[in-house]
């Protein structure tokens, strides 16, 4: 993402079914939170506004348990915002009645996820919940040193006598009180005056060069935008900029649109008389100066270079000949016979042939599954996404110091309503979601599907003399996709007959491309002056495996060349074989997939075996390729995304240790919240309960077919996770989606469907 | 595959559309090429049983011009067949007349591929149509040292005056005249007489064991049969077979039934009187003679080992209880408004959007494309599967020493009919194919589908501020199933839109299985006594790019981190760049996806550049994991399948190396017909006509989900082929099927849908 890009998840459309007209209050769900006192009688508001998800034929079924990780009631959160107002010791100032160096309630009051082993006895043994505590960031700016602070208010609901806050410090690394620097406090400021006046400063070079100037005024056709983390080199705090062409049209195509000067400024401190211009960089020459820039730029000979501009090449609209019979309908995917699985809309439990889970939301990191059970049994305590990083390189500033950590801008408020028939089947069942801006509650409706699929081939087939037996492969997913900024995220959970499990990222959107000058090694050249500026997605997703109970072992399998004899025969012979190891401890815990996909990566109970004695278990493989990320050692980066150097990295799990990455982690790179590298203290990996941290992402070096959207071909990375000697034989011989054909002297002598529905479309 | 599980395609059942009545010739299109001469004056017989393909709606167009790589009319076929046998030269034998030592046209008569030189003035330049001739193998049993022999017989049509034969020797690496052993030419005696007379001197044992023998009765419940290739080792012809159990049922699953037992003998020659038994080897002991063998097993202390023993376990229908929902229909694909594409039935010749392609079809290797255009312009000559490899290994001889290669059995009589709804979607269309066998063309209808397919994903999408933009990723695929033995493999060739070609290669069926007995280090145990024996399948792909001409080199882009320092910071920077190279030349051709995905390999036109300087071109990489070969200098494959060892081999185009296997190259490994190792001699491959070999496959280690059948989740290979830096933008902008959906205030205020039909089922 880019900040320069990012929608206001509050502000605009919140939902997009545009076939079926939806009440008018799903378009705009927004509870303000402030005057609802946990005294109000309110009640939860959500029912008001909150819509059971539009696929209403599923069958609606009741949670055996409470979704204890997502979602506090409106009551709830107005009730601790409230509570907090109260707090003198917090300074708050209403968003309101804010200034740049007041305390607010901007970040976020949310559910705290409950801790591994309180959740345990709630979920295994039936005992009490675990208690509600909200999770909230305050922005504490009325300081010379402003800072994030994660506090836990609670326990819920408010009680004057009992209620208290509490520094949030024990699921990060870093031990300063669930506190970390706000690096960029006076972000207005910088937007608003700082970079309009250096933009205002060089006016007549801008409308020398582009016709155009960034003075604030409504009729500015350039901005001046840049680096994300800000540099945090040298105790310095800084920031290199970039002038940009503004689309001309109603397409969000700004990214396309750099023009290749940039401007160094130190805005170190919050006293804006002490923040200087660095320097100027222009066709690769660096200016200490704005004079120096505005010398040479008046100088002969100096060489004016072509802007991007804005044109049908950058929009997303349908142009060309329309291609033969494309004005016909395609092939589309229909429910017959309706959704087949069961929801538990307000606990999010859903239920699917032999799977059942619990869907989370959250503002940092989106949807996540908790509890996945398979024939009753637990596979997944958590699955779900933790970070997504996506790091640039480049012969320029911009570029080269840009490594957007999204969790910063949080994918729960850009998981926007979901277009029916594109993004998922119109047929799809599909769930609201709901976050905390600005002391408000937002809901998104329609953000989350739900759906059946029947893939074009097969899940089982063979042919014999006297017969074919091929067996469907429907599937069920849950998806999501997040906005952030120039970049759409879907994020597809789906399950399979077999007992698989598969996670899948695929990326759309617009590029953040680069000024093309004297960078042929940071990217191809995809237009008149424009470089596809190449960059790593890569995206951690964590997954805490409980096969059959909590202690569990990494077993890999690899088969390797061999030369040896046999007992058969006294001549060598060159075949291969098998060899097994373990991971032993956090101190061998991080690698990647081997060379010729020579290793198999199994998560086993060493306990419970096969009556064949071998070791029951999950495989994790990737299903469509995976990457860790390119750059050693980032400079950009430093401690804050350690978890992005490995394909697999596994740990022991620790109630301390929830998170690999913490949405703050940009705002002090060399000392983060939370630092991946401090997980692995070489602890005990055997018979252990175990937490799985593995890296989905793409390298992407875009090129003329990502113009004017990246398209799916390459944006396309996943992870299944499968059974592997776990059940005593394939499970989807379950289903009865399958069909054996008979036959005698050539001809079909029967068909057996196994009690499968007849058909009207097949 | 195994030779046990080989389904004769010529026999039983030929289509398997089971909704739908279809005439009854339909079933069984035997057309005796025998006594049609080519004065009958009978013509094309095809017409007779062909059917045009059941998906009758799609647009019926002529293809420019005829398709040259597939099919001999009937005519044709008779006519060499009968003009083969008034060569007394070669000294044929009818099928029915016919002895061990008679020369046989058992083999193959079908359409010699034109070399690509020959076919480019044809498709090119509009020029004649390459000569026609036969290509034919002969098995030449009537002599000590038998030898298949390839031969060309034309042109056609036959005109005794001009027609001649000459031996097929230029696609060959050997030069032999086309020839090459027949290593097993007494396979029928073998397997009705040797192994049964081995079986029966140890009756007794095998009804101790499990209460059964092979005496070659029609009640027998076990069997006897072994490895393939034949070993070779030593100039001796060798064999090790094992007793199987008989399945019991209708279920195809003796490959699932291993007893354990093994028997080593010397097949050398063709005198029978000279074969010996070698060896025993029960419970990993070897015993140098049956009488070792019985002296042992009648002492006290011989251990006798379990049976794997027929039963549901082992059968691919539905059992269990039936998961809720699962008797409702599941969703299912539609085509609301038919085909959208076009087909010379005749020529198959297809068009889909801005695709154009031919398919071929031959025994050897079932269906491939050709002259594969987009936009117009060619990007492939010819893609098409080549060999496919399954590599055993165990500490057993009968896994040890199986390295199958398929194209023996061949692919194309192996291509039954599709089951509709099931392999293929119900609405597809449906192609015939055609393929000869011991003097008779057969015709299996509906063996080739054609469909669209709306995946379950997006092409393209993006959210802003103001709107929604989404297209659909509609996707056009042609698919064949080839049932070789025990396994099914599904070959489907996929189009996008966004200019990209996909192959895909799945497996499904049963699994060749191994006795248990110390052999953990081969295979994990899965029932009783099994093992689910370590294999490797390996599938060579040829893709003959032409990109915008003949002449293209393969540029590597390498993505590498970096320590550097830029223009703008006297600091040095950890961050990463790229770096280019490209293949010279065959020295340097073969080699493995690079770790990490850091380096993408492109087929790029050096003489022709978008305007922004970058090369046009084609990105090959793996959609779904792929492969090479583990073992390393095979003891079982010697020379025979070298085109295994890596991942990505490139050569430049001769039409002397058309092929990179020959059929029979399990015939003698050491020296045989293609040594796919010679095609790389340094020759420059800068700006040269590219050949670009591929390897799809999977590691297969069987577990208990491969019990009955393998599911899909990790038998599945696939490579794409990308547009890169070819067009200036991205070709999907063309499709209607998309969505733009615009927000006021967060109301829809419009929706752009481009003209796409109204669709009643979205």
């Amino acid at each position: 993402m880019g900040l320069a890009w990012l929608v206001d998840p509050a502000a605009g459309r919140l939902h997009t079914d545009y076939r079926r007209p939806v009440p008018k209050q799903a378009y705009d769900c927004r509870r303000n939170l402030q005057g609802l006192g946990h005294n109000s009688g309110d009640g939860d508001l959500t029912h008001k506004c909150r819509f059971p998800g539009s696929g209403s034929n599923f069958t609606k079924i009741q949670a055996q348990r409470e979704n204890i990780w997502t979602g506090l009631t409106d009551f709830e959160a107005a009730s601790v915002l409230s509570w907090l107002f109260e707090r003198s010791d917090l300074n708050l100032a209403t968003i309101n009645d804010a200034r740049g160096w007041d305390n607010t309630m901007s970040e976020l009051i949310e559910l705290m996820v409950p801790n591994k082993t309180d959740s345990l006895k709630f979920i295994n043994h039936g005992g009490k919940a675990p208690p509600r505590y909200a999770h909230v960031v305050i922005n504490h700016r009325a300081t010379a040193q402003p800072y994030f602070a994660d506090i836990l208010v609670g326990p819920l609901p408010i009680v004057n006598q009992t209620t208290q806050w509490l520094p949030l410090e024990y699921p990060y690394t870093r031990k300063a009180q669930g506190r970390v620097r706000n690096v960029n406090p006076d972000e207005h400021l910088i937007r608003n005056k700082w970079l309009l006046n250096i933009s205002t400063s060089v006016a007549d070079i801008t409308l020398d060069l582009w016709n155009a100037t960034a003075l604030g005024l409504a009729n500015d056709s350039i901005s001046i935008l840049g680096i994300d983390p800000l540099s945090q080199e040298n105790d310095r705090v800084t920031r290199w900029d970039q002038f940009w062409n503004n689309p001309i049209g109603e397409f969000d195509d700004a990214s396309l649109l750099p023009l290749g000067l940039y401007v160094h400024s130190d805005v170190t401190g919050r006293d804006p008389t002490k923040w200087k211009v660095l320097g100027w960089l222009y066709n690769n020459v660096f200016y200490p100066t704005t004079d120096s820039f505005r010398n040479a730029f008046y100088s002969s000979g100096f060489e004016k270079l072509k802007a991007n501009i804005d044109g049908v090449w950058a929009h997303t609209d349908q142009r060309g000949k329309v291609l033969p019979h494309d004005r016909s309908y395609p092939p589309v995917s229909v429910a017959p016979s309706g959704s087949r699985f069961a929801v538990d809309v307000k606990q999010k439990w859903v239920e699917w042939m032999d799977f059942t889970f619990y869907i989370g939301f959250s503002r940092d990191t989106g949807i996540a599954l908790h509890d996945i059970r398979y024939k009753g049994q637990r596979i997944l305590y958590e699955l779900g996404l933790q970070e997504a990083l996506a790091h640039y390189a480049g012969n320029d500033p911009v570029q080269s110091m840009t490594a957007y950590l999204d969790t910063y801008s949080g994918f729960g408020p850009h998981a926007f309503g979901l277009v029916k028939g594109y993004d998922c089947p119109a047929y799809a069942t599909y769930l609201n979601s709901t976050f905390y801006q600005n002391e408000t509650t937002h809901t998104h409706t329609h953000s989350i599907c739900l759906f059946e699929y029947d893939a074009d081939n097969f899940m089982q087939r063979h042919s014999s003399y006297t017969d074919v037996s091929v067996t469907k492969n429907v599937y069920f997913t849950v998806r999501s996709v997040s906005t952030v900024g120039n970049y759409d995220y879907m994020f597809s959970y789906s399950f399979y007959m077999d007992g698989s499990i598969r996670v899948d990222v695929r990326a759309s959107g617009y590029i953040q491309s680069a000024y093309y000058a004297h960078n042929e090694d940071f990217g191809y050249q995809i237009h008149d002056a424009l470089s596809g500026s190449m960059h790593d997605h890569v995206l951690n997703i964590k997954a805490d495996f409980d096969i059959l109970g909590l202690n569990n072992t990494i077993q890999l399998t690899h088969q390797v060349p061999t030369t040896q004899t046999f007992a058969w025969s006294n001549q060598t012979r060159n075949t291969m074989k098998l060899k097994y190891s373990h991971i032993e401890n956090e101190n061998e815990s991080r690698f990647n997939w081997d060379a010729n996909s020579a290793t198999q990566v199994k998560v086993i109970n060493m306990d419970e075996m096969t009556p064949y004695g071998e070791y029951r278990g999950y495989r994790i493989l990737p299903s469509a390729g995976t990457i860790h990320l390119t750059v050693e050692n980032s400079t950009n980066l430093r401690n804050a995304a350690q978890w992005a150097n490995y394909d697999i990295q596994v740990t022991r799990h620790h109630d301390t240790e929830p998170r690999s990455a913490h949405s703050k982690n940009s705002q002090d790179v060399e000392d983060p919240p939370i630092n991946f590298d401090e997980f692995f203290n070489g602890e005990n990996l055997t018979q252990q309960d175990l937490v799985v941290w593995l890296n989905l992402g793409m390298h992407h070096i875009p090129h003329t077919g990502d113009l004017p959207n990246t398209v799916f071909t390459t944006a396309h990375s996943g992870v299944v996770f499968m059974p592997l000697n776990y059940l005593l034989s394939d499970p989807s011989r379950e289903t009865v989606n399958m069909a054996r054909v008979n036959y005698e002297h050539g001809n079909v002598s029967s068909v057996v469907t196994f009690g499968q529905e007849d058909n009207q479309y097949a």
